[in-house]
Formats: structure tokens, C-alpha cells, sequence
């Protein structure tokens, strides 16, 4: 029988006071695999606590993968692959492939951040923020005030990773709102998340080979080909991208989205991630880079934790960009180094400038230090909320209901709507660009909607559309 | 005997109609090579002009090359290499090296850039902008007005090579005052030239022999190795870098700054301009890369024509900078592409963001397009102007004017003090540091003398120092 004990005289919720423990107790083994939970019902009763909040920590016990649920049975602690590091060397030596993983074959579809020029009625493929939502009364406060007080501080040129403003506002943040540690000195600042990666490239080299999931973003891909770069397409099962294939190819470099997968959705369990670190643990010149690019829009539950701090062994690049959470047009991104690539940046690569101008940089520090990016945060993450809610339940009563299952919508800004579609599904796609909507598909009949850049009054109508084109 | 005539009904100034006349007779032979043109005083009575409209018709065309002067004899037409083009590739057969070239010799010294922290009380290596210069007050006006009436334009993803109104702001101020026409297609914007370097070397390939002038911007060197792209330095003499040492090298892509060089302040003659061209259209993969990075500044004069205008082949990659003329922490530089490698560029990187925020672009694009870039020029003009004038004053009115050489001081920033010491120059650099002066040499007892940063009232003491340090 197990017993957990709450405290009240602090900000932490219980929901996330029973979740942390049972995870301990999880990752201790205490609970060891495969055991057992209790029923919500008895113990919520057993801890005088309400079901529901049982429900919450289960459900992000579940989402982060450290339990699994059987149906009519109840929940199991998952296998989580503690012994990965131990184990590594000698799977290597092996390079079998120990599970039975359900390959997926999404096609690449069309570029999620298509260049046409068409506008829509609405485009779910599109990755815009909604204008309405961009903070401008106070952007344009902190810069009139920018532009009067610190005239000096404007003209001196930023250090190569960032003005140090900047890079220690970014710091706190991530320890408040993410769990990450960081010195602000391993913050790099760059003009996106490309950017980012030209740099990547030229401090980890030419000469290895790098890897992104499949399906996975279509920019990767663009731009190790474009500078020339060895580079493969590593395919995914109900987990995230799979370890043994990396070994299997000798893949040096491994871009991944973790906490929530572009496109399909997946939030990588603990044990894919375990293994995942395992892989890169052993052998000295691979690396995870961690796109983490839009945690902060997981709207139930707590945040999935990064993998970049659960990572001991220096393995791990952190990604991620305010052109997800502020505005695209903002081109402001950053990563975190582990230590020995930090070395190596300094020493070889800060000569060049930082391309975010002074301007910008000093601005988004004021935004973010004096609370304005947490209340963005929040504000948004309610908006997208009610969106997502009132599209959710414009999909059910629809005649979409019926035949429609929908996957992974809690986190995240898109979810995938999978269709049991009655007509071909060329024709579908034929009615929806008649009806004046884009939708990309990320495997047959299925479909990422992308709400993001929908205003809410278009919502109705879009689902009716897509209802629409199913039935021609 | 030589006459031309001038039209009162029009703007262009006298001198420059003398100049253009003279210029094209020149270029289409009317003028032979080494044939002498009047004196001034001579030539000043014939056509019924001032005998200083005269001087500075042949200053300029001095300094583009296309006439020399022997001292107490008078001016003589260069002897230009029009036949360029057609000779190409019979002296890339032969490949002999048909000139007497005096090789500049200069240490790659100390990075102009250097990001010490030590402040000194005058520092002649930086290339920072003097914070007084910056228009704050316009640029707060333009962002407020920017940030309240174009919101939902903010929003909107900038095409991949920059929004349209900046290009077309740049492509109108080039033709007024560059004498460019270029459409605003042929325009890639992008967070600073080193960012532009890398999409550069995306677009043209890592296979390929890059080279930068010998002596030159270090930062060129650095972002190609970098890239782990093969890269040389190659020798200059006193007409920039030699186009002989190009072919010898099978190079194919050339970094090079014929309107001011760096650092040596040398301005590239008209005839080693064809023959940089002439060595560009013997094969298909070369292309230089003129870099016009502090054109603006030419101080006396009409501005040096871009190597670009006399291009009709598409081997010229024009490229250029708002961090000189503007302020260096606000990232935007732009570059034109020749037809071949733009349809490659929209093809193959087009995929990319644009590197600037879209609320920088907008509010530049306006500073261009509303006249305040031009006034900002005109103003930031005159006061390096005075700079100078009282800088070269502080020389030659202290112990330095008996001992010292001064070169190309007509062009750019920057301009080169020659001394010669009676003391060791290591005694001389060591006496500097501790006076606090910070200067970089170029060559033996030869000193860069960056004033762009020094404030006016610091000049008088700054240069005693200097002449201090030579007496100790």
C-alpha cells in the first residue's frame, strides 16, 4: 500500500505534489514496473484527496509515459529503461533490436509554413500567430522607453551569443517556468532557430552525420542539404523517433522534438527518452538537439519536463524560439550548450556578431524580467484554450463527429484529426481547396489542424466546410 | 585639343559634367592611354571655368584611376585594359603575369573588431558608430507610428530575401545615389554581412576556392573556415588585390572592397577593375564579391562607381551594410544577386526566414523611403568631415607633422598614418597602451586610424598622446 502526505502551506498544487512523488518513487523503484496503481476512486479515498485530482496527476504521469493504462484494468508503472546507460555499450556492440516498434510512414507531406501566396478562409497548416494576440501597447511602451533611457547601452555592440540581459532574463525564466538550470553564459541568442542551426552546423562539423525524424520538420532536412551535410530521415514509432535505428545508421546528430512532435503530436515517453540519452551517451560525438518549440503552449497538466535536464552527461542541445510564443516575425531564438560545445563556441565561433540587433534584444530582456512574457504566456495558453475547446466541440457536433478520432490534443498548438473518410481521399482534399481551407495531411486520412492563426469567429464556419467537403 | 560643353539647366554640378565627359572620352578611346591633358590653369581658361572646378574633375578621376599624375608634369590618361574581356582566355592559357606588381606585404595584425574588455581613452581600431550620431528621436517616432497603424502587416511572415518595401526603399536610394539600378527582387536582406557570407556560401557551394585580399577583414577568413570551405589570402599591390594571383590559385570566388579597402584605405583604379572583371567572366564559377561596406563616407568628391554598374557579365555580388552607416547593433545588410545565382537563391535557400525582424525592416524601409536616411548621411558626412579635418589638424600642428605620412584620407573612415619612429615600434605600441590609446598597425611604423568612434572633443588628446609615445 502506498502513502504520500501533502503539504498546504505551499503554491504547489496537490495534483502536482502526488505526481512528483509517485514519479520518485517511480524512478527510485519503489514502485517497480509493470506494478499496479490503485483505482482513482480508492485512492482518492485512501488519501482524503478528490478524484479528480488523482485523475490530473495520473494524466501527466501517463503523458510524460511513466505509467501506462490498460483499459477496464487500470494503470501500470512502464518499463523505463533505467539501465540505459550501463546497458548502452553493449546493445551497441550487439546493435540488435530489441522491441517490436510500429513503424510509422508518414509521407513528408507539403511544407507546414508553405511560401504561396493564396489566402485562405482558413489555413490550418499555417504556423502564423494570431495578430490580435501580439502584445503591442506594452512592446511599444518598453521601446519608446528603450529608445529614451538607454541610448548608450543601444550602441554598444551585443557579445557574440547575446547581450547578457537578455540571455539572464531567458535563465530565470527557464528555471521558474521550465525546470532548467542554466548559467546564462550557455545561452546563445540568434536571429531563429535556422540561424541557430548554421551555427550548430559549424561548430559541430561538416563531417558527421545528422538526422531527423520522420516525418518530422521539412526545414531540418533544407538546411543540412543546403550546407552540404550528410544527413538521413530516421522513422518513428507510437514513441518518438527510434534509438536503434540512430545506431543502425551511424548517426552522429539527432534533431527531435520530444515534448510534443511536430507533426503527429507524440510526447516522447520517459523510457524512449532514456534510451534515446542512452544512445547518445555512448559514443563521445553524439548529440540530441531538443527542439522544444512550443512547450510553453501544453494546455493541460504540467509542462512535460525537457530532456535537457534529465540529461548528466553534457548531451543535450536546447532549442527553442520566441517566434513560437511572441510572434513569428520576431526573429528571436536560442539554444543551450552543453559544456564541452560551449568551450568550443567560445573559442571558435564568438567572433561572429550576434544577429539580433541590440534593439530588439534589450526590449524582449524587459519583457520578459518584468513579467509581461509570463502574462503573454498565460493570456495566450487561455486563448488557445477556448479555441481549441470550441473547435473541439464544433468537430462533435458536426457531422465530423461520427467519423473523426482525434489525437494528442492536449499539447501544443495542432493536434491530428484522423477522418474515416466515405469518399477518396483526393477528392477530399479536391473540396477542401474549393471550400477556400488548407489542410495538410500527415499520414492517409490523416490531418494536423494547426489552430494557431484561426481568428475564433472563423472557426464554425471552417469545421462546417470540412464537414462539407467530406460529403461531395 | 579637347573641348566639351556644359548644360546650366541642370543639377549636376559643373566639375562632374567635365569629369563624366572626360571619363567616357576615356573609355571609348578618343583619349589614348598615357596622353597628357591640360593643365588645369590651361584647360580651366579654355572652357571659360574656375580653375578648382577643373581640379576637381581630375581629383576624381584620379582617384578612380583613370588618369595618373607626374609630379611637375602634369596628368596623363591610365592606360586602361579594355581589351579585358576579349584577352581573358588567351592569358588564362598563358598565364603569365605580364605586370610589375610591388607586393604589399602587411601582417594580418590585430582584429580591427576585437571584443577586449578594456576601454581606452581613444580607441583607433574600433569601427563602432559614435552613439551621438544615432537619429533617436526619428527612429522612436517611426517605431511608435509602425507599432500602431501596421500591426496585422508586423504579423505577416517577410518573404525569405526581406519585405518588399525595404527592398524597393534600398533599390530607389542605390539609383539616386549609387548609380544602381538593380529591381528589388535582385535584393536579399539579411541580419548582418557575416550572416549573408554564410547564405552565400550555401548558394555557391562548399566545393569551391574561396579567397580574401591579403591584408584584409579578418572576419572573412574566419566565417570560411568556419564553413570548413578552402580558402586563400591573396597578395595586393597598390592597385588592390592582384587578379594574376587569382588565376595562379584556380580561385574561384574573391571577397573584395575596390571603393575603400580594408585597411589599407586604397581606392581600386579603373584598370585593375577590368581586369578583376575580365578574370571573373573566363569561367563559369567565378564571382567577386564587392564589398561596399563604408561607400557612403567617401568625404571629397563624387562617390567611387560600384564594380557592380560596370559588370554587364553577372559576376559581381554587390554587398552592403546599415551596421557602418546606420549603427552596428541594429543587424541588416543587404546583398544583389546576377541573375544566375538569384534564380538559384529562390530555388534552393528561399526556404529560409528572412534573418531581420519584420518591425526593423518596416521601420527602416520608412527612415529610407521618408528622406531620413539621406539627411542622416548628409549629417553623419559633415561631422566625420570635421572630425577629420581637425584630426589631420592635431597631427600636423603636434611633433607628429615632422614625422609623419598620411594616406588616403579622401575615402571612407579610416585612413593610414605613416611615422617614422626614432624609437622601436614595439617601444612605440608599448608606450600607446600605456597611455591608453588603442591603435592597430597594417604594416611596419603604419597605423589605422579608425575616427568613426572617437568623440570630437578627445581628438586634441588623444594624438598628444600619441606624440608623446613616439618620444619616449
Amino acid at each position: 500500500m502506498i502513502s504520500y502526505t501533502f503539504n498546504d502551506n505551499t503554491k504547489i498544487p496537490i495534483y502536482e505534489q502526488l505526481y512528483i512523488q509517485i514519479k520518485n518513487d517511480i524512478l527510485s523503484g519503489k514502485l517497480s514496473a509493470n506494478k499496479r496503481l490503485p483505482s482513482k476512486r480508492n485512492f482518492a479515498n485512501q488519501l482524503s484527496i478528490s478524484v479528480i485530482t488523482v485523475e490530473n496527476a495520473y494524466n501527466q504521469l501517463l503523458s510524460e509515459g511513466f505509467i501506462y493504462s490498460l483499459p477496464r484494468k487500470g494503470f501500470y508503472v512502464s518499463e523505463i529503461f533505467k539501465e540505459s546507460y550501463e546497458l548502452a555499450d553493449r546493445r551497441k556492440a550487439n546493435n540488435t533490436d530489441d522491441s517490436t516498434h510500429t513503424v510509422f510512414y508518414y509521407e513528408n507531406s507539403k511544407d507546414a509554413s508553405h511560401n504561396d501566396e493564396r489566402q485562405y478562409f482558413a489555413d490550418f497548416s499555417s504556423n502564423a500567430t494570431d495578430p490580435s494576440s501580439f502584445p503591442f501597447s506594452t512592446w511599444a511602451k518598453l521601446t519608446r522607453r528603450i529608445l529614451s533611457d538607454d541610448q548608450s547601452f543601444l550602441m554598444k555592440n551585443s557579445p557574440s551569443n547575446g547581450i547578457f540581459l537578455l540571455r539572464d532574463a531567458i535563465a530565470s525564466y527557464l528555471q521558474a517556468y521550465r525546470g532548467i538550470n542554466v548559467s546564462p553564459d550557455s545561452i546563445i541568442i540568434g536571429a531563429g532557430t535556422e540561424t541557430m542551426y548554421n551555427i550548430l552546423i559549424q561548430l559541430i562539423g561538416h563531417h558527421r552525420i545528422y538526422a531527423c525524424e520522420k516525418p518530422g520538420y521539412k526545414k531540418i532536412s533544407e538546411i543540412l542539404n543546403a550546407n552540404e551535410v550528410e544527413n538521413l530521415q530516421i522513422p518513428m514509432d507510437e514513441s518518438g523517433v527510434i534509438p536503434s535505428e540512430l545506431e543502425k545508421n551511424g548517426v552522429n546528430i539527432i534533431h527531435t522534438t520530444p515534448s510534443h512532435h511536430f507533426p503527429t503530436g507524440i510526447t516522447m515517453p520517459v523510457k524512449r527518452r532514456y534510451e534515446l540519452l542512452s544512445w547518445a551517451t555512448s559514443a563521445e560525438d553524439r548529440y540530441i538537439i531538443e527542439d522544444d518549440y512550443d512547450s510553453e503552449f501544453r494546455l493541460s497538466g504540467r509542462p512535460i519536463p525537457a530532456l535537457f535536464s534529465t540529461d548528466t552527461n553534457g548531451k543535450i542541445i536546447y532549442m527553442n524560439t520566441f517566434t513560437k510564443s511572441l510572434a513569428s516575425t520576431i526573429r528571436i531564438s536560442y539554444m543551450i550548450l552543453p559544456p564541452e560545445l560551449l568551450n568550443k563556441y567560445y573559442q571558435r565561433l564568438s567572433f561572429y556578431s550576434c544577429t539580433v540587433s541590440t534593439f530588439e534584444q534589450l526590449t524582449l530582456a524587459h519583457f520578459i524580467s518584468e513579467g509581461y512574457y509570463e502574462k503573454h504566456i498565460n493570456r495566450m495558453r487561455t486563448a488557445y484554450r477556448k479555441k481549441r475547446d470550441y473547435l473541439l466541440s464544433c468537430i462533435k457536433d458536426s457531422g465530423l463527429g461520427n467519423i473523426s478520432e482525434i489525437n494528442e490534443e492536449q499539447s501544443g498548438l495542432h493536434f491530428i484529426l484522423k477522418l474515416k473518410l466515405k469518399i477518396p481521399e483526393e477528392k477530399f482534399l479536391k473540396n477542401l481547396e474549393e471550400n477556400d481551407i488548407h489542410i495538410v495531411s500527415t499520414a492517409p486520412q490523416s490531418y494536423m489542424i494547426n489552430y494557431s492563426s484561426i481568428p475564433l469567429n472563423k472557426i464554425s464556419e471552417a469545421i462546417n466546410r470540412i464537414n462539407a467537403a467530406t460529403n461531395k
